[in-house]
């Protein structure tokens, strides 16, 4: 069996769960080559995933290393250009969402895609590969819920974890930007049709440091759709009980509900509070399925040359729909959104 | 042990559970007239109830029954003018929602509420008397959640009872008014802040006979309040399971969830599709326990002199935001609420 | 409407319960005397239901009091004369669980339902009465479940109040007698036969006081009826989330469970335990709804001489097979049961 | 890094779960033999897992192959003489459960593992490697409810596969050895406690062919542990809803409960039944995770030299236990288990 040989940029904290995946749970691909800014990252792939060809310079990566694809999970700003130089090489790219921090940046990214047609291009909206998810997606397809006509999403970080946000406050995009990005391409694909006006609002109550730099802890928007579908988008910081992801899709039949209570397992605990459901933690708890079963969708597809069912346009699409909120929730008043 | 006693006007759907509930189910009432100007009605009073004193004008009984206290469970735009006679009269008085139609019924009925401080008046929120919702509003105040600053709620009827809405699609004044009253009043009862400010979205997929008469089936409201915190009203009409009340609390230090599976008991079937929870088909199944507890304190209130919470005050606002939300639902604007 | 007239017996905790729906809740009944040997039970008898007519001795209250039927709510060993005394003096009769503490005593009182099958004979088995117990009833008569074969209860009293179970518990008969006989009474009531076989077991591992007197703060039984079925009945003590009742019914073609999480009302709280639902405190808060029920059908028995569905000899099975459930505790043995 | 050779015996249904995790899911694992005595398993080796190394013959496999360890997942008698012969060829061992189908078989197998105390023996208990099932051990070591003292478990097999079963009905040791082992290992777990004493029934009611052939449907044994505490294990074949496993741990200070609903996933659906959570259709959908853990746990086992939780005796254990249910069950009596 021949095996997809990556190299990935970027060893952060997703950037070593997309390794790990890569490199021990996808039966189809080898991990070959690594590039990073940052030397402790570099010495992790060697002894902890045994990638002994490593670079500090990503184009240096894609020249040399014997790889088929590039995985992507440097900062934001870097992705379009590296999507494109990637793509240039003749490689096949998994990026991490976001596609790019402008819609300039996605543009360019979308040119590259266009110009190679016979690569493969992923973008990692790993939340449509979380089985909860995907199953939802699957009902829908399978009639059980009508015409789905509303999508209410909430996703909300976990107060435990609030001073990592805190400190990137100022630098963030703003809440809109940092944590909706998601949302917005699960309500687009569970809707099948694009918000073409927003209106959003924020609020801080509990941690004033997001209010000094113009961010704020909590935020709302409301959309509506081109086939007048609508859309509520809930992203917060601060929820005391974990990692709140939460989505509702109702239609005409019918509705769905993923996880009211974000279990952590499936243990409760009776005890003198009551019934208690302990919650996930994070992202990495709650989506370390996703994470893998788009890995592997990755690799499948640049096996078989499949076209994934996400494409740049999707990515573009969420990054205008970000910065429109944004605006929305800046200015306080109603925006709309065209593509 | 005196009872206060009690002439009911109007006997249609909702006013035979009150005057069942003063009747038979409050210790300290007993329900001695009752007026309708439907012949049905009185008989039902008659037969049902053991009422003899029955009347078919509302002015009458006031001037000749043997009562305390009069329970207005007539239609809305009777409301005000019913509660100003029934103070004027000098009797206590219980009236359901809406407070009134327009704002300047409302006023008018505060005139007659300030020109008898020594009666009481009671307006029928009585979602406030659901064990649940006090339960919330209890744990609020003993500072579980710490600062409330956001409420969700979802109110949307049964599809099984979708036909009555669509009768009275045309005159009903629009989805806002005659289904999110009972959520603007929980919101601001919850949060302890006005809002003054709202944008709303309307949809209809299912039923276009609601958008042929220039309502909408299903509506979303955003609402940001004096105090910064922010509202979200969810309504609609056609929820496949039942009748789905659901409302979500939170603060700077945890949540509030109150029924996401709106049971209809405590009763699971597991079988061929799963397990599955039956939900409650109506509010006269929701909320039974509820309209005997708000009549229970009413009486309470006439019967010790302790004055409600709830006050006329209450009634005005939930009207103007109901007004505001419609503003806004049907110019595409974001409208400022002024009190 | 007249109405039927009761005179209770017995006014402790639970006999308060009754009186008061009696008194308050039952449109068609009006409570006219009460019965107790604690002048403190007569003093709120006059006070807070406002009955005068007041007797300190059983049978003159059969004797003098205008009543149609008489409440039974005094202690377990009393039950079974005064049903007998109360039939013969032409009244009808409700009596609280158990029929008896011995068989011989239930077989009197059979005798005399025996000997006036014009009265009506109601023995307190609330539970049946329940809105979750009798919808599950309702799904299995259309015949959701297939045939039911097997039934697991528990029946766990909260913590909280376990030191009056360690100061009864030399004299309560032990924990089967004083525990078991709802759940007995709902697996028969449910598999439609009666158990001819039974092995038990007990512990105690948090109050060495229940072992002290012989008795055991946990019991456990397991049953074969006559059909084939099977049964398992587990009740306890100690309950540290609050009141603990819970009954699987088992079919050929899918299975019922009431409250597996025995909820205190509807809503939940996230905080940083998880997601918490808080639980009833105990038996009159879970069942508060199934006693005001089981005594409007006592009551609507005696008025339209509609027979109940339980019957004395309902009483006299679960006071059997709680014997021999203890008989296979104390010895060890698998007991035989014959009726 | 080096990584550990493994070679599998048995490419059944479960064989292959395992040789795939051990192939591709296991960083520090590889598959570098396989033995079967059905050709077409084999075929599945080279195509799937490419696994070249075969063979028929397992004692030639264990001379011929470059294996340090092997996986045994043959049918059930073959377990003990294969871990026997592995051992003495100095290969660390894992088995899959039950260690035998004999308690004599099961003797040998304790004496190989003592004559190689070098050597990892691990067996297949993977429910214990169940996140769930993991952390309620830890919340059990943690005293969060306090000492355990009574198990309640559940295992269902789900109706859709009971064709399987009623094919192997009369060959397959009766219902409790085919399907109780792993819940009597928990039980032996969660209670930190060996049963001594064990009462057991059966019944069928739905597919009569389990009775032709002496066996039941539906099991539930009765437990009585060394230390006082208590267990009840319950199985059967016929769950409408899917695969059920569920098991309930009390303490004197608390409970834990797992999987009351065995849900699928985390999305619920909200139709005209109400609100339905589907259900997992089998073990390897249910334990997929669990299966992966054990095995990650074996190989780390074998490469750190740190022996595993699970013993030899653990296994002979549960195999006695199984018998003596199987006993009881059969006899009518009460049993006592002596190790």
């Amino acid at each position: 069996m021949k095996k997809v040989k990556v190299g990935i940029a970027g060893l952060g904290r997703l950037g070593k769960v997309h390794a790990h995946n890569i490199a021990y749970k996808i039966p189809n691909a080898e991990l070959t080559a690594a590039c990073s800014i940052v030397s402790d990252e570099l010495e992790y792939a060697k002894k902890e995933l045994g990638v002994t060809d490593v670079y500090t310079d990503y184009k240096e990566m894609l020249a040399m290393a014997d790889i088929d694809a590039v995985v992507i999970v440097t900062t934001s700003g870097e992705h379009c250009w590296q999507i494109a130089a990637a793509l240039d090489a003749g490689k096949h790219v998994f990026s991490d969402k976001p596609l790019g921090v402008t819609v300039e940046e996605c543009k360019l990214a979308e040119g590259a895609v266009e110009r190679h047609p016979e690569s493969v291009f992923f973008l990692g909206f790993m939340r449509r590969f979380d089985p909860s998810y995907a199953y939802a997606k699957k009902k829908i397809e399978d009639g059980v819920i009508g015409t789905p006509y509303m999508v209410k999403a909430a996703g909300i970080d976990p107060e435990a974890l609030v001073e990592g946000a805190i400190k990137f406050a100022a630098t963030s995009g703003g809440i809109f930007i940092d944590m909706a990005i998601h949302d917005i391409d699960l309500m687009r694909w569970f809707l099948g049709s694009d918000p073409v006006e927003v209106h959003a609002m924020g609020a801080t109550f509990k941690h004033p440091e997001f209010a000094e730099v113009g961010d704020d802890e909590t935020g709302v928007a409301m959309y509506k759709c081109g086939n007048g579908a609508l859309g509520i988008v809930h992203v917060g910081r601060t929820a005391a009980h974990g990692y709140h992801v939460e989505t509702e899709i109702i239609g005409t039949e019918g509705s769905l509900r993923i996880s009211p209570v974000p279990e952590k397992n499936l243990c409760m605990v009776y005890d003198k509070n009551g019934v208690v459901t302990e919650c996930v933690g994070g992202f990495p708890e709650r989506f370390a399925e996703a994470y893998q079963l788009e890995m592997q969708e990755f690799i499948d597809c640049v096996e078989s040359g499949k076209k994934p069912e996400i494409t740049v346009y999707d990515g573009t699409k969420s990054t205008q729909i970000g910065f429109a909120t944004t605006e929305a929730w800046k200015t306080g008043n109603i925006v709309k959104i065209e593509y």
